[in-house]
Formats: C-alpha cells, sequence, structure tokens
C-alpha cells in the first residue's frame, strides 16, 4: 500500500521581515506530513526542496474514487516513505512549499492585498534565509522545537545549511546533498541566461503577464532546456541521446521506417534532427504549462544569494561556526553543476571547526540529477545515517539523550493556526 | 608596420552541389590573403574559421586617411603575421569567409536570384564538407594546387579535418586546434537552445525578418550568452567576475561609492546585481547588433552534422584512413566544449592508420577560448610546427621534395574569377 499524502495549508498572520527589508504581510505555507510524531516530538525531519519541486515530497495522492492517482509520486518517494531510507514508520517528515513558489505557498500569482491582483513583479524577493524563518514559524506552529534532520538536496541543500547557522539549537542532523556554500559565476551565469530568455519575452511584461492575460511561456521553455543540460552529465547525454537521429516512432508507437531513413539527415535548422533535441523541447513544453515565471526568476535569485561565507569575510570556516549539528554530506562525481569540490569546502569548514562530519562522494553517471535517483550506494548512505539518527531519538534505544537532546513538549508560538487541506 | 588587410570577393558562376541536395547557384567568396605566393605555390596556408569569424584573420584595416583603424585586428592577427607563428614573411596566408555567414560571402542576408528578396530561411543548409568544396574552388581559382597547411579552431578544426578527406591530395599538414570529431549530445543540445531562443522570438517571422523589417534579437541575446558560458571554463568565470557585485563605476569612469554600497545585495529579480550578468549582457547586446540569425542557425547546424566516422560506422580511424596529410593537434585542458578527450579521439584514429601526427595538450586555465589567446607555450608549439612545414615547403632550405611535394604551376581550374576589393 502506497503512502497517501494530504497536503494542508496553514496561515500566518504575523508579517515576515524579509532580508531585503522588505516585509511580508500575512502569508500561507503549504505543507505535507509523513508518519507519526512522537511523544516527545524528537523525531520530525523537514525536506527542504529545490527549484521545480513542492511540499509534495512522497507518497501518492487519491482521486475522487479513492484510488491512487497516476504519477502522483512525491519528488523524493524513492528516498522517503515506509521502510524507505528516511522511514516514515520511523520518523515524522515534513514537507513544505517555500513562499515565492507557484505549487500552493504564498507566491507571485496570489493576490497582493495591498491591490488585489496577482502580485507578479511586485512579489517580494525572498532568500534562503527567508524561506528558513518560514519554515521555523512552521515548526512553531506544529510544535516541534527541535528538528531530528534537516535535508535537502540543491537548493535544498543551502536552506539545510542556512538552518543549522539560523537555528543552531533547532537542528540535530544536517543532511545536504548535492549542494554548494554558494554559486560559481558560471551558476549565476547560467541562471542569469535563463532570467532573461524569461524577462525578454514579450509575452512578460515586467512580469505582470498575468494581469494582461498571457504567459511567458516562449522564456520559460528556454530556461528549462538550458536547466536540463547542467543537470545532466555529458557521459549521461551521450549514453541517452548521442548522436541518435530523431524517433520516427509514430504516435501509435508503429515504427515501419527503413535503415536509410533511419540514419538520413534531413538538413534542416529549424525542425528536430537529433533525439536530444525532441528531448529538451519536450521538457520545455512540459515546464512552460505549469510552471510560474516570477516564481523562476525568485527561487533563481534565491540560489545567486545564497553565500553564508559573504558576512565573514568569505570565510567559511568562520560562517560555519555557529553551527552545531551533525553532518552528512552526499556529492556525486558527476555532477558539475555543484561538483562534489563545492561539498568538500562545507565538510573541510565544518571540520575547521572541529564539528561531526560524515561526507560521501558517490561515483554516479547521471551528474547533478544523481539526488534524486535511485543509486543504491547513496540511498545506503541516507539509510545507515537515518539509523543512527533514529537511534539517537528513538526511545526505544533506551540510551539518554545528549546534549543536544530535544526540547519536547513546548508550546507551537504565536503566528499560525491550522487552515484547511488544500485538495 | 601592422599588416594592412585587404578584402577581396571572387565570384563562383558555376554552381555549388550541396550535401543536402540542394545546389548553390552563382554565388561569391569574400577572402583576405597575407604574405606572398612562392613560385611553385607551394607555401599557401589556408584558414578556416568557426562560428563568430570570418576572413579577416590577420592584420589591421585602414581609414579613409590611411591610417589603421582602431581594434580592427583580425580575429587570429596573435597567430598570423609577419614574425608570428605563422609567418606571412615565409607563407601565403588565406583567410575566405564561409558561405552562410553574414560576414561578406554569400549568404541569408544576400539576394536570392530566384524571387529578388533576401534568402532568409532559404538558405540551403551549408554543411562542413559544403564549405570545404567551396574553398577548394577558391584555390583553383588562385592556382594552387596544394596547401602547406590548413588550420583552424574549433569548427575551423572541422574544415581542417574535412579538407583531409575530401582533399587528401591537396594538404600536407592540417593543424586542428580545439576540436572534435563531432559534437556531443550536450554540444548539441547547447546549440538547440540558442537556435529555439532565436526561433521562438515573434521577431524571427519564420526566417524571413528582413522582409518584415524586424530583427530577432532578443534571440541572438540568448543564443550569445550561452556560447559565451561554454566558451570559458568555470575556472577563469571564477579568476574574473567570481561573485563580484555589478560595476558602480560611472561612464566617466568615476567611483564614489563607499565600500557597504560596494558589497550590498539590492535584492532584484530583473536588474543587474553580479558582474558576470553585466558582462554576458553586455557581450547578448553587442553580437545582436552584428550577427544574423539564420546565420546562427545555418553555422551551429554545420556542427551539429559534422560527423566524418558516420559513414563508416561510427568507426573514426576507417573514416580518417582517407587521409595523408601529417597532422598537429592541440587542446586545451579546461576546454569542456571540445575537450581534449575529443582531440585524443583524433589522434587515435590517426595512429591506427600509422599517420604521421604531433599532439600538444595545453595546460591553460581559459576553456574553449584559449585557442584565440596568448598562451606561450600554445603559441610555440604552432611556431616549431610551421617552422618545420616552412622546411619542407621553402626553395631555401635546399632539400628535395618528398612524397607530398606540391604540384606547383598547375592551371587554376575553372569556375572562378576574380572579383574586386570589397572594402
Amino acid at each position: 500500500m502506497s503512502l497517501i499524502a494530504t497536503p494542508q495549508t496553514l496561515r500566518f498572520e504575523q508579517p515576515l521581515p524579509l532580508r531585503s527589508g522588505a516585509v511580508l504581510p500575512a502569508y500561507e505555507l503549504m505543507f505535507e506530513t509523513y508518519g507519526t510524531l512522537n511523544a516527545d516530538k524528537s523525531n520530525a525531519v523537514l525536506i527542504c526542496h529545490a527549484l521545480n519541486a513542492s511540499h509534495h515530497v512522497a507518497g501518492v495522492y487519491l482521486d475522487e474514487h479513492g484510488q491512487p492517482q497516476a504519477r502522483s509520486e512525491g519528488w523524493w518517494d524513492n528516498m522517503i516513505g515506509p521502510g524507505k531510507p528516511v522511514d516514515t514508520h520511523r520518523f515524522f517528515v515534513i514537507g513544505v512549499n517555500n513562499l515565492g513558489s507557484c505549487f500552493g505557498s504564498t507566491g507571485p500569482t496570489h493576490i497582493n492585498p495591498t491591490t488585489g491582483q496577482a502580485w507578479g513583479a511586485d512579489f517580494p524577493v525572498v532568500t534562503v534565509e527567508d524561506w528558513v524563518n518560514a519554515q521555523a514559524r512552521l515548526l512553531d506552529a506544529l510544535g516541534i522545537q527541535q528538528l531530528a534532520a534537516v535535508m535537502g538536496g540543491s537548493l535544498g541543500g543551502m536552506q539545510t545549511l542556512s538552518w543549522t547557522l539560523q537555528y543552531p539549537e533547532r537542528v540535530r542532523h544536517a543532511v545536504v546533498v548535492a549542494s554548494a556554500p554558494n554559486l560559481t559565476a558560471e551558476n549565476i551565469a547560467f541562471n542569469e541566461v535563463a532570467r532573461r530568455a524569461i524577462v525578454t519575452d514579450p509575452d512578460f511584461h515586467g512580469g505582470h503577464y498575468l494581469r494582461e492575460g498571457t504567459l511567458p511561456r516562449r522564456g520559460l521553455r528556454i530556461a528549462r532546456m538550458i536547466g536540463h543540460i547542467t543537470y545532466l552529465s555529458d557521459d549521461v547525454m551521450n549514453e541517452k541521446f548521442g548522436r541518435k537521429l530523431r524517433s520516427l516512432v509514430d504516435a501509435a508507437g508503429n515504427d515501419d521506417t527503413d535503415a536509410e531513413e533511419r540514419t538520413a539527415y534531413r538538413y534542416t535548422t529549424q525542425d528536430i534532427e537529433f533525439q536530444i533535441e525532441s528531448y529538451l523541447r519536450y521538457q520545455g513544453d512540459k515546464f512552460s504549462t505549469y510552471f510560474d515565471a516570477n516564481t523562476y526568476l525568485l527561487i533563481t535569485r534565491a540560489l545567486d544569494y545564497f553565500d553564508p561565507a559573504r558576512e565573514h569575510g568569505g570565510q567559511l570556516s568562520a560562517a560555519l561556526a555557529r553551527a552545531t549539528a551533525s553532518f552528512l554530506l552526499v556529492s556525486f562525481t558527476t555532477d558539475w553543476r555543484f561538483s562534489p569540490a563545492r561539498s568538500r569546502e562545507i565538510v573541510k569548514a565544518l571540520l575547521d571547526n572541529r564539528r561531526d562530519v560524515s561526507y560521501a562522494e558517490i561515483d554516479a553517471p547521471h551528474g547533478h540529477d544523481a539526488f534524486l535517483l535511485d543509486d543504491p550506494r547513496y540511498l545506503n548512505t541516507v539509510r545507515a545515517y537515518f539509523d543512527r539518527i533514529d537511534a539517537e531519538v528513538s526511545p526505544a534505544a533506551g540510551s539518554p539523550k545528549g546534549g543536544a537532546a530535544p526540547l519536547g513538549g513546548s508550546d507551537p508560538q504565536s503566528g499560525g493556526a491550522w487552515g484547511e487541506a488544500a485538495l
């Protein structure tokens, strides 16, 4: 039986001050939880999402007949669930959609109470730090004072790292996968090209396309195509697509083309010739039907801005001195977007501070995307680490809690109230 | 005294059959020559250009007062000229603009004689092989039967390789720099995103923007930004730009901003925040003012299509069996667009055929762009190789010619006639 996911919405009436100096008035967060919070509230695990993901981390949704909807699995369903590396029989797992997103939490497609129209480009710039502050209020509302673990990949790993710096006493363990202490110039460059494709789309209208009844789909397609290239390794692209020509299989799955036709160039500059082109166009088209352009700008900017060493003269070791959590870092050898060298920078800075750090560099061919895939060494590494966490936080372990024991039973802080499930 | 460059145009009335099956009717090639063709016409060197370059390889142009124009140096002026690695005191160097370009030779901005309007998207698809055929006709017209060397970087290296396969008897030496035997899926993917940015620009009008009085500048900007990222190494981008914020220097060069302002994020999704963004936007803007969109499509497709092993079941060794030239291959360690591994594939295939091959892998930080820059080891490698060529082809060397001796004095083949200088 699959895990059934039920999204919930919580409304916060207390305004949220942002890093930019702006203040977000009342807002909503959409989230899901899996598993059961134990009596002393010590088994909570927060999952932070990356660019194109949401609160829907694990499990499936049910249709109106109570049957699992096809292809409704959460984005990290291979990692999180009953008996999985992050085992929802043992942990209470929380997925939360970030502010500025287009998947449920307050964002640019929602109504700006000041104008009565969609926020659009007026939605304030949000940072990784702001997201973590909003997530902390959600935990307050859930009555969770300390997390057994925070975990995330890519941009989610940045939020995880930020948690250990902004709320060190609230994080026992931090699991940072395929991430980096900041973006390189090349990373920023790819983000900027994607943003320019969106912003210069005539249908963007300065970010107020909803008012104009348009959508900057051309720009979103290009942005997604660029992103997709950087998520994959050169090797896996060669293996999957190589120089193979467009598929000649028709919609019904028939392929009655002869070998000559299959290998003949058509000599065209605008039509599809190679399979990789077909794949990228498909990914771009799909993305442009569901993702919000302003959200894309906001989330890529949050990536650009994240740089905890910045306020410490660029010294990452000085920046991470605040962190008291234990860490697991995982990187993938063929990830050229967030290379192993970037994870090693974090490991080194933590070791400089004599922190408890485990590090796994997984020899996987899939590039940055590997953090979402089923590499057994990767999944087993995470499983072993969560077994260790479970031994620490589970009452069944019988051992007295150490210095970082959770402060169970504290009242939720004000500012949150249970909302209604959104689905 | 700088070398003075004088572009010339040659008109060919004999139609050119193309790989696609189409035929290009009468066409013009724009070219420049530097140095003097020796008596037995054995010292000619053909330079093939890459995407954003032209026949203007070396030297400067003069203004109306007979003075050198500022910043009019040819694109490989550090490599080619008097006393330079390819020494125009010793070699007769030819730079030729390829068909389909927007820098002088017949291309999409020229008039299609059938319609009396600009070719636009109707310009036929041209391949590396087609370019080489057109170049061969230019050499016929110049009375040059055999080249001392063909040389090119990147896409120019592909033309060089193609020369040794299509006209093996006409090439003594081939110098292939920062090139590859074909594009990888990732290479094609970057080309495709750039093409989609152009083709989906509403000002593209299916490639007939000239008729419509528009130019797809938005698409060209994005295409160029993507290209630029792939020309540079991650390292050199970090060194040059890193995470530095936008320049606060005003147009007059004054910088009266205080340190706090200089390091403060402005929190913006659409304005420039980082210097790398400013650099990319500048490069994109500049490119979009002078480059033709249809040319961009044609040239990236020529890159995609080049694949000499394709007609030999993917066996590069079998494909290169035809080549009889001696080879110098050069690659750069940080070039991730055309990595050293790709050059080594060519080296291996040539060695499989027991060809004479020299190979230099230069440890340069600049990525693909390194082939245009002043790395002394690189320039000295090329210089030494051309010294060797000079010793072979120069009568002063006094040694009898070997089996690959040039067939001097042959009559130019028909199909070409001297045109007028275009400048």
